[in-house]
């Protein structure tokens, strides 16, 4: 009789479930419009206006073992300390042999799961869609940064691992830094096809950057970046994830106080119930 | 030297319409983001920021014979009474030898005008442009719902009389049910042309959920869902119907208050005008 | 580790709490602006931005047995089921030996919850604080609405037993009708210390719609009503409720969608608080 | 059976109407934030959240004669243009023995109200509330311009016929120029009273720039000017002006744009109320 | 140590730069929703979310000579003076032998450049994207006016030296009136490729109204028009008229207050710094 | 001709000025609702809205000697990093035999201006206006946070140097902490009086943080706490400290983005020329 106050469909007990779904509630180091520390309490929220059925799929949330742990309580403004927070919950969740799905927050939280999913997975590939290249090295002074992310992700994984979609905003130094270190498609989705079937059964970690999408229809980010995928073509490219063997995976950087219609929210919903229901078939724990 | 406060260029007196414009200012089983009532009178307000010619069709609204009647007063939290409401005046409009065109409110009302379009035309078609099936038997204990409203269309009408297109959203009973009993064109608007050729001059009542559209297109909704028709898409399938004996038609779900830019109103406007130019021709008294 | 999705300090187990803290989504009738519905849902979230310790009475919430139920699923578009549910709903807390505290939705919500408080305190008293009568016998065609709430509690408990502060619209037939039936303040709080002394130890349910407030602190209403009371004369309205037997509360005409600023939210919140710490003494189970 | 489209409450037919309402939409010179163009109808369409009757003059709007002629079509960027269409209007509504009531725009409209005003009454006097002096002669090249409106009256009234309260901006310049000729109280509203005995029976407009009130109460404005008046000092004023001879009565710069909560316009609506039920007793046709 | 606040990467001296970038805050006669005035100086306050690198030119403002002058401060409601303050700060950079950029205001401040920039070039052509015709001949009584703007650029330079494209918006007379007369590109950009070949080193004048975007791409203008241009396709258009011998452009209609997500000033950051890095290398002083 | 892109009227030359005034761009630390990095550039492009002249002091900023230096730029994202900016930046401004005028940002970077004042006067005290008590020794694991700042800078003075006005919202500790150790008037700003009386000619830092408002006059905050302080009060207050010897000052934790109405942008520009207009006159290089 009560409405729930998870995520849509994912009630699964903790015990039981393939995915641990949990809210990573850090944006200090956004160097532009803050705000994703919002975006998984509102995304629970707003998911009750979203069916769990997916007739994209022919799949139903209800079907799925997903339990919703809610929001980490972390150390903002303390950038280590959160990281590490957010290191040692994942690492609990795959030490209970179970998946993590983490929403952000901004992009740098991605750091602090990565680090404890290559732990798991020392042959850990990582597929990142995302306007920006967050390869600087350093971003006004501060080596932790949404804008260096992929950077410290880089650090651990080493050449050949990482590989970047829909890329349409760095500095000069980073694109060129990059050649030859990583993958990057610039401007659109193409050649994840190659790349996925080059991929096989490796343990991939997908981290999901949401400005990839344009801010037609993506609007509430913290750096709209003009030229992005449509949905479609997005929901194409998860698609092409699924027979991947994802061994966690994120969503970042919804900033709801920026979209006053609440239709980045919708869509962020979706995307989460469309990556959860594609995701969860492969894997046998 | 007054500015008028009808929707822009529907200034025929009652006797001469062809059309009558009316607004059903009713959201109340909407069961996500209410605010479709205040729809109808925000797009006569902002309509003076649209031409009354269409670049699209070479005419212009000024040679139309519209009357634009105001907002019917429904009773709110009452559905029932509502919806007799909006059906006795689509009745008498009917009975005056003129046709309706409806501007919502939530998606429900349509079944009020259906009940007396269906009287008058009992070999009534309904053509149904949405993000939702809107197929479900009762929602939340209640069989008069937004969530309904094309499940008592059918109520009436039968099997092989419903012709949905763009349908993105739904939970798989309603999609199961509808097999065999209506034509539901998933995730976009394609196959349109053919039906319209089947239907010939037969009476097709229109109704048209604006939410088909993409939400970066329409944010100003209550049930926003990524994936939707662009403008152009919708604005092709519009030209596909106006050979078609529409005997009436509606608008609905635009949410005002969710869209701070005005570009739902402004869609919504343009599309109303589109219809009212493309559907005035082939009527004759 | 992780944060709570209650209400800030709201976390005692069901068995052991004194207050039973619960939403009532339900804004069908709202004539005007409707959006109450999520309320309660955006006072949970936005709750951690407020201190559980209130430096007005020298308490914490910490300290008090307040159990979170969370948000009733109540049916939408159908005004007798949703007050029904609402009735039964409140009618198990009782059962239980706790006490119930609402939020709303619109104001009619309170019509289900004193129909189960008045079924076990058959001599219930309702102080009530409104910028609006809420008196009329119908609204639109509608006995039920959130204009005739008052009227149909009148229906229940008889003359006598209704007080209204601050009320500052309505029509003129509401405020002849009321009088000798029930007593009401006009335009603030003035007199609310000689009732309070008059009421003594009998029951009381206290309504509580925010709109008394002025706008200005409370924009964020579907049916903002200049010339309100500021926030420190509500707050001493509130204590000097504290020392009555306060067998229920409610608050309720929160509509978050209208004020994007959210201090409409943050008011609720502390105004909750500090019901909470006041009405939580007197009270032995 | 159809919502009026008025100011509600505003359905006397022309002929019998004591006040004629009418909106001048035109923000062309406004210095800062225009948008002050849509108040007219934006209040027309949100009074409908209004009751037609006052609890605190016991009177209502249905036993008042007040038409609503709607907005005129106004040559905005023209500013010339613009005031002669107000003028003339304003005239043809005193030839015909009515009495304007306008709701701007910008407070530039005023000058033309006054000008057809002064030339039926040459013993004009003006009462003006407002934030703002507005008594430049000329503001970046302009002579024509919001913030020199009462400048432009001061040329036709001449001294000692100017009566500013409230006033809390200005250039030094302004208030030096305005001793002796024109009575400023600054601040607040204080000395009204006895300026209301001495003027007796004479010929009053008088103009309402809503700016006077708080932005706090009045958020949706051109230029928001913290320190204002609160709500229940202005409608004390305007019970103060209601003795007088009010031949005619403007209420500007109400920006709805700037008001996402409606705050603001819904303190327009109670204010227009207010003033048009005080004024409309002692004038006799 | 300091943030910039110019536009991002504009911090060439006056003396040696390529291009005079300035704002132009003027939109006193915009006849829907003015709000444009804001934008340049929104522009300059958002562009540090940009980098001044673009990935689709390989080059770096950081290389080119901008000077950002700032924004002129115009005579609000007087059009004829703030038209002469434009063509007199334009006629002073073409002297000083620098290029004119202009970031508007609405869409008439076109005119104040073009009237200096056509002294300088008589053999001047306009190349004019724009979801609106702007060829009215006057406008509500207003021969100034943004619906007149390129009638009056017309009267200057004559048949055969207007090209629009991406119009969707007019009155019948203005798309008759043109036949012959400017070249109409309806509804897209299609055919700017042999324009721009045609051209070849002729002078050109640029004018970019921004609401020729879709307005999902670009919700934040005065008038917006659905069925626009989506991103790529005006990326494209752009680079095609890098080849051109542009002697001076102009970027506007962009009106921040109409959208709060900020996606509509991100996009307009991006265009221009696209346009500053195209049109800059052909230039020879 | 140019519109100045400082605060208005700060427009003395670096060597002569009195005040310097400079922008803190930092929000990492904010617990709640960040957006105070964009208080100081929003705070100059609306402060063209305001005059220079103040008819409560009758001064003029054009009268006084503030030199505008614009946003220093932070290390977003490392907290430590960016206070050091702060205080060296701020150190210089000490040592060029000026005075610090700062706008943040959140509270926590009063913390690095305290540093370098409080090594140039060590007899320094502090006055803090606030609805918080900012006196945590650390908050969610960080010891650098604005619900810390004033304990740190507790650390700095020691007992009897800090005295808080208008605290309405803390835990209990810190208020039991501060016993003895500071001053701290709750919920309003009485006893301001004597205290400056007290302090006499001793070297004051006066940090003002603009949520010591209520929400109704400055909802733009990231912590709205109801009840606070009215405009005028906090004007009376800003008074009576215009005798003592302020050697700096800061106005901090306004959010832009939390109040699109623009009224507590406004009002804080309004704040900040009164304090710049009340303290420039006592202080003699």
């Amino acid at each position: 009789m009560l409405n729930s106050r998870d995520f849509i469909g994912c009630n699964a007990p903790y015990n039981e479930a393939d995915f641990v779904l949990f809210g990573a509630p850090f944006d200090s180091t956004a160097s532009f419009r803050p705000g994703s520390r919002f975006a998984a309490q509102e995304m629970r929220t707003q998911s009750v206006g979203m069916e769990t059925y997916s007739p994209y799929q022919d799949k139903d949330m209800e079907d799925l073992k997903v339990f919703d742990a809610g929001d980490l309580q972390l150390s903002i403004g303390n950038t280590e300390m959160a990281l590490d927070q957010v290191e040692s919950f994942t690492a609990q969740i795959l030490q209970d042999r179970m998946r993590p799905a983490m929403v952000g927050g901004e992009h740098l939280v991605t750091l602090g799961a990565v680090r404890a999913v290559y732990k798991h997975y020392p042959d850990l590939h990582v597929i990142h869609f995302d306007a920006h290249a967050d390869m600087r090295d350093d971003y006004l002074g501060a080596a932790l940064s949404h804008a260096t992310v992929m950077r410290r992700v880089w650090d651990l994984l080493g050449d050949g691992r990482i590989y970047q979609f829909g890329v349409r905003s760095g500095d000069r130094s980073e694109f060129l830094w990059g050649r030859g270190r990583i993958h990057t498609q610039k401007f659109n989705l193409a050649g994840l096809e190659g790349i996925a079937e080059k991929l096989g059964a490796k343990p991939v970690y997908f981290t999901f950057d949401l400005d990839v999408l344009d801010p037609s229809v993506f609007p509430g980010t913290g750096n709209p970046e003009a030229g992005g995928a449509c949905f479609g073509e997005v929901m194409d490219a998860i698609k092409l994830l699924s027979p991947l063997n994802i061994v966690g995976f994120d969503i970042v950087e919804l900033s709801p106080p920026y979209d006053q219609s609440g239709i980045s929210t919708a869509a962020a919903c979706k995307l989460l119930r469309e990556c959860l229901l594609y995701f969860s078939a492969p894997f046998t724990k």
